[in-house]
C-alpha cells in the first residue's frame, strides 16, 4: 500500500513527520513516497504541482498531505501560486467530496472562544463539495466597452454534481445521528434553487435520515449561537469553505481538525485543516494533532483500517486529557514532544 | 421630511411602531407613509414590491424598514418571493453601501455565545457591497447537452462598483480607528484579484487608513477567535452577507443590530438585521431595539440630525445596562415595554 506524502510548505514539513512516525506504529506495511508541492515545488520546478507529483498522486492508494502557501509567492500570477496545488489535485483526482468533522476534545474547553458550555456541545461534520461551484466555474478578466476592467467567476453546479455529494451527506448522516442540513442561498442564487431541488430529490433515497435546509447566513450565525444543534452539514464549495473554517474555530483550536478528500473510488487526499503558517515555521512548535488525526481519517477512509484509525483518535483524545499542549492550546509542548505524547497513548 | 415606512412581514409590523414612536420624540417634524412591501405585498397586489411602494420609496427623504419574508411563500417562483423586495429596493435606489455596526452592548455578555471578556471587545463595522457581486449577475437555470439540469449565477465586479464601496470603507475607518481590513477570496477568484487591486488603489487616497487583506474563510475563524482584532471591514455582497451575520451574532442578540443602505446621494434604507421571525411575529414579543437604532442611524446618515442619533442610541444603551430585557435577551418585557424603557432613557 503506497502512500504520497505531500508535506508541502511553512509547518507541512514537520507535521507529516510526525503523523508518519505514527502511522509506522500503527500500519508497519504501508510504504511512503515523497513529493513536492505548493511553494516548495515551485522553488524547485517552476510549477506548484509538479508533472511527477501528480504521477506520483495518481498511482498511491492515499495521499497524506501537509499544507500550501507561503507569503513568498503572494506577487506570482494565480495560475503559479502554491493553492493552485490543492486545487489541481482535487480537481484531477475527482476528489469531489470533503469531510471536515469538528468537535471539541474534552479539556480543550479554554481553548475554544465559546463558552464552555457551548463549545462542549459541538459535534458535527461538514460535507463540501470540492471540485466544482465558483472555485472552478468559467473565470477570468475582462474591459467592459467603456474600458472598465471586470472580474468575473461563474458559479455553477449541474445535477449530478450535486446529486453524489448529496449522496455523501445522507450516507455520512446515516452512520451519524440521522440529520443532514442543507446550506444554501436559494432565495438568491439558481445555483442554490437547483441545489435544494436536488437535495431533495436525492432525499427520497434515504428515508430514515432528516433533512433540513438553512440559508448560508443564517448557519453562520446559528454555528457561533448553538453549534450543538448540528448533526451533518452538506454544502457547496464556497459556502463550505467558509462554514467548515468557522466551525473548526468554534470548536478550540484548529490545530486539531482533520479532513478527508476522497472520490468515487476509495482514493483519498488527508491534510489538517490549518494552514502552512508560515510565522511558526520551522520552530518546531506546531501542534501535530491534525495531521495525525487526518492520518487516521486516511486509514479508516482509504485503508478500511477502521480500528487503527479508532486506536489513533483515541491516543491523541488520551493525549489531550492528560494535559499534552502544543503552543497553539496554551502549552510549551514541541511537535515532536507532542507526537511522543500520542504515541504513547497508543 | 418624509420618511417611507415599510414594515412588512413578520414582527416587521410590531418593531416599526415602536422605532415610529421613539422618532416621534426625538424629531416630532418627520411625516410618515406607510408602504406595502414583501409577503404583506404580494398577498394584497399579486408582487413583494409593487410599484406604489418603489414610487414612495424614491419620493421619501429616507426609508425605514421592517422585515420581509414568510414561509407561506417558500414554493413560489423566486421573482415574486419577498426577499425580492428588499433585493429590488437595493438595485432601484442604487443602494450600494451596507452598514452593519456590530458591539456588544454593555450588560449582554450572557447573551453573546463568546466568553465575556472575547465578546466584550467587539467593535467593528462591516461595510458590504449591496447592489452588484453573484447577487445580481446574470443566472438561471439549465441544460446541458447531455440534458442535466444546471444552475448558473454569474459573480462579477467592475473597478467602479469595487472603488465606491472601498471609499465608502476608507471613509468609514477614517471616522473609527484608522484600520480597515477588506476580505475576499483573492487566491481562488479573479472577481476577488480585481477587488484587491481595486482596494489597493483606492488606499492611496488615504494615507492615514491603514489597509489589510484577509481571505473571506480566514476572516470566519477570526471572527470567532478574536473579533476584537477588527475595526472596519470591507467585502463584496455575498461574503458581506455571510460575515455580518455571524457577526451580529458574536455580539450577542441579532435583536439588538441596526443596519444602514446608502446610495450616492443621502437617501438610505435602514433596517434591523434580524429577519421577519414568524415563528414570534404577531406576539409581542420582538425586541424592537435593533429597529430605533436603525432609525438612529437614518437620523445620522440620511437626516443630518447626529445629536438624535446619538441620544437614541445613548437611551438603548441605558435601558440595556438598567437591565431592560425582552425574551431573545432572556427577559419578558413586551416589545412595548421595552420601547417605553428606551422612550424614558431619553
Ligand atoms: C487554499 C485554498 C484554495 C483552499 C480552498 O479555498 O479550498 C483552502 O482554504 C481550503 O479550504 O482547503
Ligand atoms: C433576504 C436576503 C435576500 C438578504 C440578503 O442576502 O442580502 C438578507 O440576508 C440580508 O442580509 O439583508
Amino acid at each position: 500500500t503506497l502512500i504520497a506524502v505531500l508535506a508541502g510548505d511553512g509547518i507541512g514539513p514537520e507535521v507529516t513527520a510526525q503523523a508518519r512516525r505514527v502511522l509506522e506504529v500503527v500500519a508497519p506495511d504501508l510504504t511512503y513516497e515523497e513529493g513536492l508541492v505548493g511553494g516548495a515545488a515551485y522553488r524547485q520546478t517552476g510549477h506548484p504541482l509538479p508533472e511527477a507529483t501528480l504521477a506520483l498522486a495518481e498511482r498511491a492508494d492515499a495521499i497524506l498531505f501537509g499544507a500550501v502557501g507561503d507569503p513568498e509567492f503572494d506577487g506570482l500570477e494565480r495560475a503559479l501560486r502554491p493553492e493552485q496545488a490543492i486545487l489541481g489535485l482535487r480537481k484531477s483526482l475527482g476528489l469531489f467530496a470533503n469531510l471536515r468533522p469538528a468537535r471539541l476534545f474534552e479539556g480543550l474547553e479554554d481553548a475554544s472562544a465559546l463558552k464552555p458550555e457551548i463549545a462542549r456541545t459541538i459535534d458535527l461534520v461538514i460535507v463540501r463539495e470540492l471540485t466544482g461551484d465558483v472555485y472552478f466555474g468559467d473565470k477570468g478578466r475582462d474591459l467592459t466597452p467603456a474600458g472598465l476592467r471586470v472580474g468575473h467567476d461563474l458559479m455553477r453546479y449541474d445535477e449530478e454534481e450535486v446529486a453524489r455529494i448529496a449522496h455523501v451527506g445522507f450516507g455520512t448522516a446515516r452512520t451519524r445521528r440521522g440529520r443532514l442540513l442543507s446550506v444554501d442561498k436559494a432565495n438568491v442564487l439558481e445555483t442554490s434553487q437547483l441545489w435544494r431541488d436536488v437535495v431533495v430529490e436525492v432525499a427520497r433515497d434515504y428515508p430514515d435520515v432528516q433533512l433540513a435546509h438553512m440559508y448560508v447566513d443564517n448557519a453562520a450565525m446559528q454555528l457561533v449561537r448553538d453549534p450543538g444543534q448540528f448533526d451533518t452539514i452538506v454544502t457547496g464549495n464556497l459556502f463550505g469553505d467558509i462554514l467548515s473554517d468557522q466551525a473548526s474555530m468554534c470548536a478550540g483550536s484548529i490545530g486539531m481538525l482533520a479532513s478527508a478528500a476522497l472520490g468515487e473510488t476509495g482514493k483519498g487526499l488527508y491534510e489538517p485543516i490549518h494552514g502552512s503558517a508560515p510565522d511558526i515555521a520551522g520552530q518546531g512548535r506546531a501542534n501535530p494533532c491534525a495531521t495525525i488525526l487526518s492520518a487516521a481519517m486516511m486509514l479508516r477512509h482509504s485503508l478500511g483500517r477502521g480500528d487503527d484509525a479508532d486506536r489513533i483518535e483515541a491516543a491523541v483524545a488520551r493525549a489531550i486529557s492528560e494535559g499534552a499542549r502544543t503552543a497553539d492550546l496554551g502549552g510549551s509542548l514541541s511537535t515532536e514532544a507532542m507526537a511522543e505524547r500520542v504515541l504513547a497513548g497508543l
